[in-house]
């Protein structure tokens, strides 16, 4: 079966946390969601500010629902700002749009879902988060 | 009677896709909204991102709303952003203010709805969705 | 590929709407939901009410996001009220707890996705939802 | 520090979890949220429907923000059903008031946060999640 098992989403978790802590990043909190943006699994570093959760969610949600990783709509808001806001507020506030809202697909190309990471820069969110999903040998577009 | 039956909105989707399918275009989804700006009927394509439901709607009901088209909306955001971000908050998010929110009207002028088209580039989507609309003799402003 | 087409969500909307002229009743509405809870396809019969969409939509959505058709969200709502309200709430207002949000299993029981159906009665809607759903030879939970 | 670590968080949600199986539940979904309300972990196990985690968020939500857990805000629902429905909409629809969400109070009583659990009766809901908390060594009010 392609989806994601929680098993598989808490392997991406911990993989992620591991390649924070090698690469001495700040405390990094970690989504992953299903193909239909829902949540699966969250953790939270020690440390981490209370409102992660919600900048974690919305980097992997507009990931996922517009099937657009999170360096791509960034380089959309720097060309037409207006139309990731507007994106935003369709889909209801929950879209952060910069890297760290990673496509996760599998070899043949299909997306099974997202991972969202923050805590520290958007480049190293992602770095991180792609550490985590090539763990299982799945594909991370960032 | 002049408002788009659920007969006419099966076939601009129909068209639309189709039209979608010829240009080699991604997987389109295709909203028809009434003069109310209520949904008379949508359709995904397979293989299209699940979030595209609310981009449809938020391109084709800000056009009936204001009366005014995705093009139209995009210069005005251009020129002044700030009138269209507090537009689309008065609307509750659903407002995408790019080309692919298509007005839709009669011979006279009348606007009988709007037409919601996303899924490709925003002129590529304007371009399928023109030609859903033509193919019933109606006036397409993009 | 388990999940539902849009070649088969059409199918079930014809199917629905023409056990619907058949039974006689009123104009319906009918939303094809996914697992995830994501429109695939909707149609509102000439006649309906504007709002069918929402409702259509609340019906299905409920369905598929608990795990629990329209059926039973009805039989919790009556004899704990306000467990179906606070439920309601948590889903952001999307669900509508009576017949005619049916959850579309396949033959080994999987959730594929939900169909709402609204305009006549609640039980006249889920027979004919039914009915579209078995027309795929797929089974609906009512 | 009293407060739950991220360590004692996913200790909670697995010895839940394995309760759970133990007990022979369906699948179950499980939150931690700090004393703020916050979310420190989640996981939704497979074969759980995809809007668990607004169940359980919204169960241990309204446990910690009222400082009352899931079953004294089902007997304060059936006295005074609108009293609850109010508390629910100022809580931006967060709060489900039945049990399964419970309250984490150190030795001394303090509230450390809330643990909510969906996904079976609400009665084995709280059971399973009582256990994963004291398991801890913590004191779990239902």
């Amino acid at each position: 079966m392609a989806a994601i098992s929680l098993r598989r989403a808490r392997t991406i978790i911990r993989k992620t946390l591991e390649k924070g802590q090698e690469m001495g990043l700040k405390p990094l909190s970690v989504i992953v969601l299903d193909e239909g943006g829902h949540v699966i699994a969250f953790e939270r570093s020690d440390g981490a500010s209370p409102g992660r959760f919600a900048i974690a969610q919305g980097k992997a949600y507009g990931a996922v629902m517009l099937g657009m990783a999170g360096t791509a709509q960034m380089q959309r808001a720097e060309a037409q700002a207006y139309f990731i806001a507007a994106a935003g507020a369709a889909l209801g506030g929950q879209m952060v749009p910069v890297p760290g809202g990673i496509l996760v697909r599998d070899a043949k190309g299909r997306v099974l879902g997202a991972v969202g990471v923050t805590g520290d820069t958007s480049d190293n969110d992602a770095a991180a988060g792609r550490a985590g999903i090539e763990a299982l040998g799945l594909v991370a577009e960032v």
